[in-house]
Order: C-alpha cells, then sequence, then structure tokens
C-alpha cells in the first residue's frame, strides 16, 4: 500500500478548523460545547462527502467508516478528540483526525479496497479543562464513564454534562446506565496519531516517535492552605500562619523531591498550575489566611505516583498552617502494544526516518482503549511550542510523514489475515 | 483632671459602627463610599449632639473641637481614621476617633473648660486598600496629597477618587491644587490612639504600648513572572519555564534573607499578600506561564528597606522566567515625639499601667503629621487576632485604660502654659 494520504483536505481542514474556533488568542474547541460541535460537524460532512459510512454514538462520540470486503472482521481503529483546552492550538487531539480522514481520502481517491472496516473515531471530551472528568469519549464509549461524571459541571457554563449532552442530541441516560458503545472483541486495534506535547522530539532532531506508554495522573484539584489572615506591617514574622509562604515551601520542597526522585530513576512530572488567594480577603497590607491550588502529578508508573505523593505530605509543615488537598482524582498508566509498536517503527524506517520510541507524559484516549483491552498504539509527531497553548506548531511536512506512516500499519492491519 | 471619657457613649457608637457596616463576613467602611460616610454622619451627628463645634474640610475629613478660651492658641488634636479594608475588623481607626469624642463628652459632661480648642479629626481614606494611595485624608489635609493621586481609580468602582469625592460634595480642584486644610504651626500636637494591629502587647500581657517611631513601606502592587505555558505531563522538568516555580523560589528564599536580617538586627516586615495565576489561561494540566503577585515590605529604617529590596531582585534567579515588579510605591519612615511620648507613658503609670516603647509596623495618619513637623504620638491598646480581618477583638475595659490615658494627656497639653 503506497497511497498518499490527502494532504490537500488535510491543509484545508486544518484552517477551516482554526477559522471556525478562534478566539482572541487562541483556539477553542470547547467541550461539548459549540465549538467542539463546529468541528463534528465540519469532519462528518467532509467525510459524507468522500462516501464513508457516517455515525454516532450515545455520547455523540463520530465514526467515520471506510467498509472492509468481510464486515464481520474486527474492526481497524484510528482516530483522536477534537476538542481542546481553553485557548489552545489548533493540532492536540484534531491532527489525529485529520491524518485518518486523510488516510481514509487517500484510499478512496485510489479505489482501494480493503478485507476489514477501517474507522476513523472522531473522540469527544478528552480535555479535562472543561469539565472535571479526563477521557469522556472514550470512556463512555466502553460504558466507563458511571453515572456520577454525568452530573459533573462544565467550569464555565455551571451546566451538567448530561445537560450539555442532551443539548446537542446524546443519550445521558444510556450512558448513566453503562451501555457500550463500543465491543472491544470487535475491535482489531486502536491507532491514535498525536502532536507530542513536549519539546523531546524537536530537540533530538526527530519527525516521529513512537509510545511506549500513556501516564498515569493523580491530580488534586481542589488543595488548599488555611493559615490565619493578619496586618502585613504588624504581624511579627514569628507570629505568622502565612498561607502564601506555606504553599512557596510546599512548591520549593517538592520540587526538590522531584528532581532528587528523577536522580534515582524516577519518570514522572509534577506541576502547580493554578494559585489564587482569595480575591475578596487577600490584599497587599495582610498576610494571606489561604491559598487555593491543584496539584497534577503524572508517571507511567503507579509506585512512583505514589512515592511522590507521599513525599508531597511530608513536604508540608508550616507550622500554624494546615493543608487540605481535597479529593483525589486521576487515571491509570496504560501500556502500547508491542506488535503495533513495532509495527509503527517499521514502517517508519520504510520511509526513511529513525522514529524513536517515547513514553507519553500527557494522557490520551489510547489508554482508555488499552484499559479495555483493545491493542494500542500511539505515533507522535513532533511540534514547537508544546501543546495546551496558543502556540503550538506542527510542519505540514512533518504531518504528511505522520500520515504515510499511520496509513502503512492501518492498511497492513486492514488488508492481511484475519 | 480625672473627669473619666464617656464609656456609655463609646460603647454605642461601637455597637452603631459595626451594624451600619458589617457586611456578610466582617465591617466594610469603604473609603470614600457610603461605609466610611456612615460613619462619618454618625460621628458628626454625636458630636452636635454634645454641642461640639462641626466642620469639614476640602478632603471631607471631619474636625469636632470643643473650644478652649484661648482660640488663637495652637490646637491640641487627637483623632484617627473611619474607613476600613474590605472585609475589616471594627476598631482599626474607629478606635481614635470614638475615643476623641468619648473624652471630649466626658468634659463637656463634668463643665470642664481648657484653655486651647482640642479638636478630634476623624480623618478620610487612611487604608489603602481601596485606593492604591496611603493617608489620602491627611496627606490631603496639609496639601500634600498631589494630583496624580486624584486620578487613581478606586479598585471595586473603577471610579476615581475626584468622582467618589466630588460625589460627597469635596473639592478635589483645592486637593489637586495642594491647598492645604491644616496649617501646621496652627496644632500643638496630635495623639492618635489605634489598636495594635499585632500581636506583642497582648503576648507580653500589657494593655498599652507607646509607639516610637512608625514603619515606612516600600510596596509592589503589581508584580509578576511571566514564562511558558507547556502541557503538564509532556514538558520534562529541565525544559520548564513555570512561573508559580519561580515565584516560590523567591518567596522561600526572600523569607530566608528576612530571617537573616532579622538575626543581624534588622527590623522589618516582607508579605506577599496576594497571589493568582491567569484565570482564563490557568489549568491544572498546564504548565503556569505567568503569574501575579504583591510584595510589602515594611520597617522604620529606609536602609533597611532597600536591603531587604536588593535581596529580594537577587532571589530572583529561576531560568527562563523573567520577573517584574513593576512600579514602586511606599511611605517614609517616622519619629513619635519624645515629650509625648514620656507624657503617655506617666500618664499610663499614673493609671497603674506599665505602657512598654514598640514600634508601630503598620502606617498611620501619624507618620503624615509627624512628616509636616506636627509633635505627635501614638497610643496603642492591646487587641486580639491581629487587624485587617474581621476577628479583631479589644475589650472595653482595655478601651476605657486608653482613654483615660489619652484623656490625661489631651487636657495637660490643652490646660497648661502655651
Amino acid at each position: 500500500m503506497t497511497v498518499a494520504p490527502d494532504m490537500v483536505l488535510a491543509a484545508r481542514l486544518f484552517e477551516r478548523l482554526r477559522l471556525d474556533n478562534t478566539d482572541q488568542d487562541g483556539v477553542t474547541r470547547d467541550t461539548y460545547g459549540a465549538g467542539e460541535q463546529r468541528a463534528h460537524d465540519l469532519l462528518a460532512a467532509e467525510a459524507r462527502a468522500l462516501g464513508l459510512e457516517v455515525r454516532t454514538d450515545a455520547a455523540l462520540n463520530l465514526y467515520l467508516t471506510l467498509p472492509g470486503r468481510d464486515r464481520g472482521l474486527p474492526v481497524v481503529m484510528t482516530g483522536s478528540h477534537l476538542d481542546s483546552v481553553p485557548v489552545g492550538g489548533n493540532y492536540d487531539g484534531a491532527a489525529g483526525v485529520v491524518a485518518g480522514l486523510s488516510v481514509l481520502a487517500g484510499w478512496v481517491a485510489a479505489g482501494i479496497s480493503l478485507r476489514r472496516d477501517v474507522t476513523v473515531m472522531a473522540i469527544r471530551a478528552e480535555e479535562s479543562a472543561w469539565f472535571p472528568v479526563s477521557y469522556i469519549g472514550s470512556k463512555a464509549a466502553f460504558g466507563q464513564l458511571g453515572a456520577e461524571a454525568l452530573e459533573a459541571r462544565r467550569f464555565d457554563t455551571g451546566r451538567t454534562l448530561a445537560e450539555h449532552l442532551a443539548g446537542l442530541g446524546g443519550k445521558p441516560d444510556a450512558l448513566a446506565r453503562g451501555e457500550p458503545q463500543l465491543d472491544a472483541r470487535a475491535i482489531d486495534c486502536f491507532i491514535e496519531l498525536h502532536i507530542e506535547q513536549g519539546p523531546v522530539l524537536l530537540g533530538q532532531g526527530d519527525v516521529l516517535g513512537v509510545v511506549t506508554g500513556i501516564c498515569g495522573s493523580l491530580r488534586y484539584r481542589r488543595a488548599r492552605a488555611v493559615g490565619r489572615y493578619g496586618h502585613s506591617g504588624a504581624t511579627p514574622r514569628l507570629y505568622r500562619q502565612d498561607a502564601v509562604v506555606a504553599f512557596a515551601e510546599l512548591v520549593y520542597r517538592s520540587n526538590q523531591d522531584w528532581a532528587e526522585m528523577e536522580a534515582q530513576g524516577h519518570e514522572l512530572t509534577l506541576t502547580f498550575g493554578r494559585v489564587d488567594t482569595d480575591p475578596h480577603q487577600s490584599d497587599l497590607s495582610k498576610v494571606a489566611g489561604e491559598i487555593d491550588f491543584c496539584i497534577d502529578i503524572r508517571s507511567r508508573s503507579k509506585a512512583t505516583l505514589a512515592e511522590m505523593d507521599r513525599r508531597l505530605r511530608l513536604a508540608v509543615r508550616t507550622p500554624g498552617v494546615v493543608f487540605d488537598f481535597g479529593a483525589a482524582s486521576g487515571s491509570e498508566p496504560a501500556r502500547m502494544d508491542e506488535n503495533l509498536r513495532q509495527a509503527l517503527t517499521s514502517a517508519a524506517a520504510a520511509h526513511g526516518l529513525c522514529a524513536p520510541a517515547l513514553p507519553s507524559g500527557a494522557g490520551h484516549d489510547s489508554a482508555t482503549f488499552a484499559h479495555a483491552a483493545v491493542a494500542s498504539a500511539m505515533l507522535f509527531v513532533r511540534n514547537a511550542n508544546g501543546s495546551h497553548n496558543p502556540g503550538e506548531t506542527m510542519t505540514m511536512n512533518d504531518f504528511a510523514a505522520g500520515c504515510a506512516v499511520l496509513g502503512s500499519v492501518l492498511a497492513q492491519r486492514a488488508g492481511g489475515k484475519p
């Protein structure tokens, strides 16, 4: 199979996605909102124009299928999500869906016939920035979302996930009952192309990378430290119960722990992404009596997550300030399928590219597929400026290389023996 | 002079002040707003009922005067401010005005005649929490406010100081022209009773304290650190430009500097009272690309302020994160008058109380009087839970002792030889 993916289509789709969803500073495709919906509508319309089968499930995940000759066989799947964080970039998620459709479009144009169905899945609601739940769309597809998640509220609208979903024509009741929308046994494999969200490939001079595993996370979304407000000029140092100073000590010490753990061979990240004193009570002339913040720990190892968690609690030791990390949430680490990894590495080599193995610090829907016992893999395309910000930048040349490698492996799986 | 101040009046005034200005969590008497105005109206009405002379100046400072026999002599003044920080306590400022009126009420009831005028000044706008300017009322009284300050905007209303002042009937144009409302040569002295805003007197078991000097301040209201946003899971530690971590290092290191400077004999405070990541761009799953905060340094020594400032700039050394402290503001340290300090200490002793000398870490209008070359002094009354918070607590017994000592010294100054 040497049919090239349709890069003209890909460029047009990226352009439309950006134009449809540009806000003042970046791209915003809000989960189960107008932004994400516009992207789904765009992809569905293009798929129909190509003659693909188009369907949605109860969670409004979108499936774009090129039927195979033997429709009873397990399906080859690819795809990613179409939502973005607020003020994010154009490629995080969307690249994987555009890649899948571009591959299929190339095959359609060439009149290629494959044995198995090949389905591009445009997944809903991967970003946890909107609702405090990870991987909503892919979990829902496997009946694993849980009724409680449907009551989670979107941070900006205050409306529940069930309300957002129902408003767009989805079926929250079916998800609440845990009805699976996909059967893992009917899926041959799931391969997700995604931009790398860190600087590693770019730093090494590699275009593509093959993911070894996806980090799990341990998160405290509503952590806080409570001390005591006091007059900034009249409260001597040793009398203070300063929440800002206590927080600073936590961040400082736990970052030292992180460096120490890395030196010991642990792989992890530790992030305090949001910090706020109370806008109503804090003041230039007051010692801060409280501070709110969040913590995000990620690792491919559950033991490493637990060790960082233990150390965080030991790093808290400012007299007179009480820490409450609040409820923990998170996700399990996931391993990528060894055969698929080898197939991707070989396909890259066949295209003259070295695609080194690297872990994914970010979470991805592929983890949900892997947890559901679907053979899963990820192909990273290098990308400047990270992700979750308006500056993310992938060249179309790099993307084309990724699509070619993805197309080769999808065709191998779809056309080979059952 | 052994006439007791009117403690029944004092208790009633405190009660009314609290009832008139209680919001959900504490007391809010907003500067040049409805809260402060209600307090001024209350004190003016009580003074008129006592037969005192009542007048205001262009800044709407309020003067309540018991005329003396020789009205050409320099006036003995006392008083404090009536505004509060948002969600503050009932005593910070108001105690000094209520004390002065209670002393005068006692004299009126006893038919006491003094040689000099004695004036209680209810000062406007001492708190810098509303407008980013310190000591507005007392500076305006001495023609030292400056035209620029009148264009400062109140943080919550967005309206300028000039607009707020004009709306209540004041004369911003006169203040902009620097027209003095008080003549320092016509003032014999200014004595301000105030709650202690720290825990020192309570810790030592002393009811009253005599202030040695008032700290000056060096403030950065709009400091920020700018790094780069990145994906929390995909950005390795050594690639990060994390504004939260850089801020934490600044706080941690500068607090160590503070402890070190204290060990070397410096007297100062250092406070980071307000911290915020950008609510629109920050997220659990992002490395923070920027953080806003404020810095407040206070000391009786200008050299100490400069040394802490120097060390703060050295404490900033996180690669990839750029700090901008923004414009500096602040106030000069002020010395209290030696004769008045001795008179207060002696009067306390005559009432059976040891009133130890202590510095004021907080700023006060007395500093403005001292800078204008008026002999000035402050008497602190002990107070639980600090100030600038709803928990501040002064007992009426302690307050009565303070009023008695204040009354003794005011009477000495007003009744003695010119």
